[in-house]
């Protein structure tokens, strides 16, 4: 559940006046995304949505994040794509916040994850990793393995409130997953956080990703790993082959996996489950259970590593079958 | 801020597809609206509000709040006006929920109110006033004198906590009003919660009104009375006589008042401020400060009754002036 920014009426005015995109017809507050204020701003022209940036996100990055998309848009990746002042400009002001304007994407996030989702994604991942290619600012992933041991050390002492035993666990996985963490992979832009509510379809095709928010530089391979988490899990627990292997296929065909990638996703599956593990161990500890947020299980994230623990090769995620 | 009920794909395309309304593009919950979950549903053919009713509105008043707003609208008041199903149904089901669609209205709430918002705000009642008068259907209103003594009795005893000595003061306004209340003033339909984030303006024209969930028959000056409270006051607490005085006469061009309602408006003023008082005063006692509302000051209302007890009579509202 998102914060919200009170934006005056004349503030509002005077903002969109700085845009050619026609006046203003209704701006409403979305009941969406968690890091920022989000409102549904339908003008005369089209509808579009006004972002204001909260505290969670560091300013610096904007830039990276607002350039990032402008390219892939211009690429032929479908997302939200910054609409530019009359001064040129993708970053302003509102109520004292950063403030961009960027344009509607149509579709929605599945509420129910199918075969031909993972499919679709697969293929477009691979499309935006390329594209990615081009892009010519870069920024460092905060939340990989080298930040991981600092994020344990946070939760130190209490992690086991939440399960008893849970810090010594991870404790030794993380000694595992940094001195087997892959460094020799293909490299370029990441997502960072493709969770199916940052994927949109419309019936069955992809009609784009959002939240480039986390948006980095790191191997490739990390992206799909977060994917085999975030996406082929059912809600029993049970990892589903089928939407891995059709995934996996589907990127291959636009960007062809090396050998090195294909034997490194068991490693970095492992890694992008303690990555979520950690962020979701802290966020529980240190976010009051009364709060406005609704806090995600970390203990989800223990079953998902377990998987990946077990696994004996690539073949778990149905390569080569 | 609304509850929301996930609906899942398959159920909103089902859905949908009763009406003649296009496809489905996009559909997001909106942040504003307290008793309802309300999206903004986009189609191939224009923007809607898919609205499903959460368990504080009594699906049997649906039927009336559905069948006025659709006769509001056909009479030139604008409003959300329900879309009917291919088979010519306002209400349908969706997600375990009474829901239904309803057509998008532009413009937007004043955030500061302005003389030009009261005057507009004066005419657009007064229409709306004349418009209801042509209403088939009836609903009592259930939040009017005759409730308030019950509901005094439900914080009785907590009251206090609230600030010391404020039960007595509140019992005896009660005689005040139980013994002086109009009734025999022109009864009509009136919508009962016009607060200024349930109006929209698009520049200084009202562009509608919104959510007729506390609408109902009564007498038409006790939705002035509302008004007066909810409008009038600056955020200093000062009476402005000028936004008063700007709201009535505007209303007056339209619906002409005769004396009886011009004398009565002190007092339905107080009832006004009285009503407002116990609800908030009911929900601060009953809601936990914890909670995922944000709970309304019920003193505000106090200082507002206090006003309205002091003043000598109709010129206090600017009438004569």
């Amino acid at each position: 559940m998102a914060v919200y920014t009170e934006i005056s009426d004349e503030d509002l005015d005077t903002f969109v006046a700085g845009f050619d995109i026609g006046e203003v017809l209704s701006c409403k507050g979305i009941a969406e995304g968690v890091e920022n204020s989000n409102y549904l701003l339908v003008t005369t022209q089209s509808p579009f949505i006004l972002t204001l940036y909260e505290k969670r996100v560091d300013p610096d990055d904007l830039p990276f994040f607002l350039g990032l998309t402008e390219h892939l848009s211009q690429s032929g990746v479908p997302c939200p794509t910054p609409v530019r002042s009359r001064e040129g400009e993708v970053l302003r002001s509102l109520s004292g916040r950063p403030a961009a304007i960027v344009t509607f994407l149509n579709g929605m996030w599945p509420k129910r994850v199918q075969n031909h989702h993972c499919a679709e994604l697969g293929r477009g991942m691979a499309e935006m990793h390329l594209a990615g290619a081009r892009f010519e600012m870069s920024r460092p992933n905060d939340l990989s393995v080298s930040s991981w041991r600092g994020l344990l050390a946070t939760c130190e002492g209490r992690g086991d409130e939440v399960k008893p035993g849970l810090t010594d666990i991870l404790n030794a996985e993380l000694e595992v997953l940094e001195q087997h963490w892959p460094t020799n992979l293909p490299t370029g832009i990441i997502h960072a956080d493709l969770f199916p509510d940052n994927v949109f379809f419309r019936k069955e095709a992809l009609s784009g990703f959002i939240d480039f928010y986390f948006a980095c530089n790191d191997q490739l391979m990390y992206d799909m790993a977060i994917c085999l988490n975030a996406w082929c899990f059912e809600r029993d627990g049970e990892f589903n082959t089928t939407k891995a292997r059709k995934m996996l296929k589907a990127y291959a065909k636009v960007r062809p996996l090396s050998s090195d990638e294909m034997q490194a996703l068991p490693i970095l599956a492992r890694g992008a489950a303690m990555r979520f593990l950690l962020t979701r161990l802290y966020d529980w500890l240190n976010t009051p259970d009364t709060a406005f947020v609704t806090r995600k299980d970390p203990l989800e994230y223990l079953y998902k590593l377990r998987f990946h623990q077990a696994v004996k090769g690539p073949g778990a995620y149905g390569l080569n079958i």
